[in-house]
């Protein structure tokens, strides 16, 4: 029987890289799948219909929400944005590990609804980088960066609840320690049955 | 203030090269403290008190239970084994970080007393490499042989209970890994002080 895949819940900090980290691991690697949402925003020039989001009219997000399809959502600027379940789990079972980009607050629903998920929070390698990325580059307006500011103040005492913190400081290095971690959680789903098989004949075999 | 150390319980299978690991971060870095164990047992020919273990006569060791001065203790092949409490606190006290080494029960017992403690399991990069290591390399006999396999079959349970899984396939990759797993968990306790007292003033200052 193939593994059950692993839901990854990656967070991070504005700013700390983790678009970049899961689009260059998926990119990569091409064996991860990528949770969409679902949302009843308008698409923006250029998105796709399954590829950026899935675009869902207010009626619709609200018969889902009601059905129970998905695994958490959430209202931002007066719109529901939300994790479709179907999707995710049927991945899972097919052995495919789903990478999931989520804020913290909807982290914690998805491990209310998904206990054994991963959960993985990405920051800059110091609080003083942190301030510098947030502050960006000089081109944005004073009230976006006190915006992204806030939202990191906010955020931080979520840290501890992750499972593990990628610290990214080196993009080649970052992805090399996210596979770790995935492949580091595969063992302790797997490693025991594969070992205990085995192992558990010989010893019994004497 | 300075930060306080981390306690970085550290088991593994026989032959997953836990012992080398731990030898070898302590030896290139120079900044952690490992943690001795108090025994009963005999020095064996070069052995150092102090270095190996600290010797402890049997009144000794259980003047020390009944004072609760040990974080944990066994007995294994008629002696007694444990681990000394104060240098441990007092090392963590003083934000060195202690490596402590020990099988799957005892760090059990050391995460009821040391909640805060972060567990890493090493182990070889699968489950065929692993029985590879665990026959040796034929110089050994069929019990000891045996004698390992049987414990790797009672440790595997043990391994989702740990924070980490470390995987050794490279001496020098298993050492990086560990070292990030070492600095992430720090960033759980120091960096929201760090990140909150500065941007909060800054936010505040609006």
């Amino acid at each position: 029987m193939k593994d059950r895949g692993i839901l990854i819940v990656v967070s991070g900090f504005s700013g700390a890289g983790k678009g970049t980290i899961t689009r260059e691991i998926i990119q990569r690697s091409g064996k991860y799948a990528l949770s969409i949402s679902a949302t009843t925003r308008a698409p923006r020039e250029g998105e796709q219909e399954g590829v950026h989001y899935f675009y869902k009219t207010r009626e619709e997000f609200e018969r889902m929400i009601a059905d129970n399809e998905l695994l958490e959502y959430a209202v931002y600027q007066g719109n529901y944005y939300g994790t479709p379940k179907a999707y995710v789990l049927q991945q899972l079972a097919e052995g495919r590990d789903v990478i999931l980009e989520i804020e913290v607050q909807g982290a914690s629903k998805i491990k209310a609804q998904v206990p054994e998920c991963v959960r993985i929070f990405v920051t800059p390698p110091t609080a003083e980088e942190l301030k510098r990325r947030l502050m960006g580059r000089g081109t944005e307006n004073q009230a976006q960066i006190l915006g992204r500011m806030k939202r990191a103040v906010e955020e931080a005492p979520y840290m501890p609840l992750y499972d593990h913190i990628l610290i990214n400081d080196d993009l080649d290095k970052a992805i090399e320690a996210f596979e770790r971690i995935v492949q580091s959680e595969h063992m302790k789903q797997t490693f025991i049955g594969e070992i205990t098989d085995e192992l558990i004949e010989i010893v019994k075999g004497e």
